[in-house]
């Protein structure tokens, strides 16, 4: 009635008939739950009442429910497919098909991600992965132990002075404080300068491998030319928060080749509702993967945030689970660690993870290489 | 102990004196509540225990809390100020500061944001805001009339075609569905270049000013250049989800010189708790407003989305309020408009918003011409 020109045949030519599925926790009773699932079908393509479509588009542009089932009491799951096609071999527009309005929506969380062949030959993901990071820092067992320089405040000066001395004390990864940018008081240019080149000096001193990760997330405009910049001045690898720069800003700074270590600021409050949102497996495991990260940090349960255990062993199992061509990606466990979590972490996760402690290896005692040993001793004791 | 390098008349000679505010929902107890006020100082800037900063690190670089009042039981308010050069001039770590790492806290909602003068500077805001839509658009009282070009699954042709068919019915703007982006069925260029030259044409031959308003949301890489060129293919404003492609995008974007209309798809998730995340009026009407957007598209009360009278209360307040300098934003409420909402968002909200209606447009009438009469007649008569 409305698209009297509209060329069926034509559009029928133009898909591949490969799909990618998204699966969907729905709360509610069945029928609230099914009619959830038929709205996610067409509010996350056509955004158009169905019976006024065109058929070959209600046929194939719509999503398709491919399975529902109930998980408990109130709760269902829906694997809902798509034409690939709807995602224009974009990882924004891909995002947007998997949660894009919906987000808007209640009882409706994202828990699985199945990409189709071409999704994923446009995200190829992880460069360097878990063996990368390993052969880099010389670490091919046990976790690598992982730092941040902080607090905020200090100069670029006093940030490279601790930079060298974690790297004497045997850390392997010293990164940026996530929140350190550009501030005037540790600039940019002149931190990454002094900080590369303070784990280089103590490298050779001290016959260490250690690796500088500079913090890039920046202004949309600098994000890459800080990318190409923190690998010149002798960083080994660049950290970035895609909540706040976007997903794909992580997928196209990988091109900058060095090893990307994902943050998740910002973007928590996408997973910290149960009934809602993207369920942290999705956000900061599958997401993240795809993205490129060759490394994820998120906050451990028992620390400083709430996220509960099972919240963590599913970021852990999509950071690493067989996924095609996909290199697995090092989950890191983070926020508020300290040396007496160190069993139960390897105990939880395995050795193939960092562990990152931060102000945990201040907080044990005044000597900071005193503390490097201990975090060392307890690390290689589990 | 740590820091015996630290030379904090330095720090001090670097920090202007300048802060900006956060105002923060606490939920629980006041013990509970102000133990977060105080975690927030720390958690935004340092991520360091207080006690073993430097002194002038603890009092000037972590957050102060300005103000901490009772809302109603169980519920606190918090302002909290941060040194501006927490934030380094950049928008991105201006968001990282307001709600970076507490975005994965349960019981702590941003509800408020005050800039300091040089982060007004950093960000202009709009730059044609409700009075330069109105000029372009030629509608000086009214609500301007705006509706999207859908479903999904048209060929670049059918959209034009039914662009041509808006402008003639008297829409005022006319802008791609969110989830056009590049796809193979309706590619950006010839998309773009199609539906611009169908509402010049139209508007010649029915004497209209309607603007054609192209979706640029892509891969970070191509976002600039799709804006760039879509001014050249004769759009007259462009379209981005930034919670797909990042705030800083929408800031950056705003210098290709086109109105930017901005579209909420995947951050709903931020907002729809109500006990965590970032309230509807600061995430899609503040940061919106602050990003550069012109005009802020956002579910309305009442449709096929949950939010709340107050949440869109909150949204318009901030997208039209004195602000300095900013500009005033067009808030566009959507979301399952139909022509019967119209005089209720009007008593709502006043004149000063577009009114959108999408699918309501094709759903009132088998004849799009005569139903944009009606749309017209409706917006009038109120």
């Amino acid at each position: 009635m409305f698209f009297d020109s509209f060329d069926s045949a034509q559009l029928e030519s133009q898909l591949s008939g490969d799909r990618f599925t998204a699966v969907y926790r729905l709360f509610g009773n069945e029928n609230t739950a099914r009619s959830k699932a038929e709205d996610i079908c067409a509010e996350q393509t056509v955004e158009f009442p169905v019976k006024l479509l065109p058929k070959t588009i209600a046929e194939k542009i719509t999503g398709t429910i491919e399975n529902f089932e109930k998980e408990s009491e109130g709760i269902y799951r829906a694997a809902i497919s798509f034409a690939e096609e709807t995602a224009a071999v974009e990882f924004t527009q891909f995002i947007n098909v998997l949660f894009g309005n919906i987000s808007m929506k209640q009882g409706i969380q994202l828990v699985s991600v199945i990409p189709s062949k071409k999704i994923l030959d446009m995200l190829p993901g992880p460069q360097f992965g878990i063996s990368g990071i390993r052969e880099i820092t010389g670490v091919p067992q046990r976790p690598p132990l992982f730092t941040a320089l902080k607090p905020m405040g200090l100069s670029a000066e006093n940030l490279a002075e601790l930079a060298a001395v974690f790297t004497q004390g045997g850390i392997d990864i010293i990164k940026d404080d996530h929140g350190l940018s550009d501030q005037v008081f540790a600039p940019f240019e002149e931190r990454v300068q002094r900080c590369a080149a303070a784990v280089k000096e103590a490298n050779v001193k001290f016959n260490r491998k250690a690796v500088y990760v500079a913090n890039i997330t920046a202004p949309f405009d600098k994000i890459i030319d800080r990318a190409y910049r923190a690998k010149e001045l002798g960083a080994g690898g660049v950290m970035l928060s895609p909540g706040i720069s976007g997903f794909d800003s992580l997928r196209k700074m990988t091109e900058a080749g060095l090893p990307v270590f994902a943050h998740p600021a910002w973007m928590g409050g996408m997973a910290m509702n149960p009934m809602q949102g993207v369920s942290c497996g999705v956000l900061y495991g599958t997401l993240m993967r795809l993205a490129g990260a060759d490394a994820v940090i998120f906050p451990n349960f028992g620390g400083r945030f709430p996220l509960s255990h099972q919240d963590c062993m599913d970021i852990v199992t999509e950071s690493r689970k067989p996924a095609g061509t996909l290199r697995p990606m090092f989950p890191s466990p983070a926020g508020g660690m300290e040396l007496k979590n160190i069993r139960s972490m390897i105990e939880n996760y395995g050795s193939d993870m960092l562990l990152l402690i931060g102000s945990g290896l201040f907080s044990c005692g005044d000597d900071i290489l005193e503390n490097c040993r201990k975090f060392i001793e307890s690390a290689e004791g589990c």
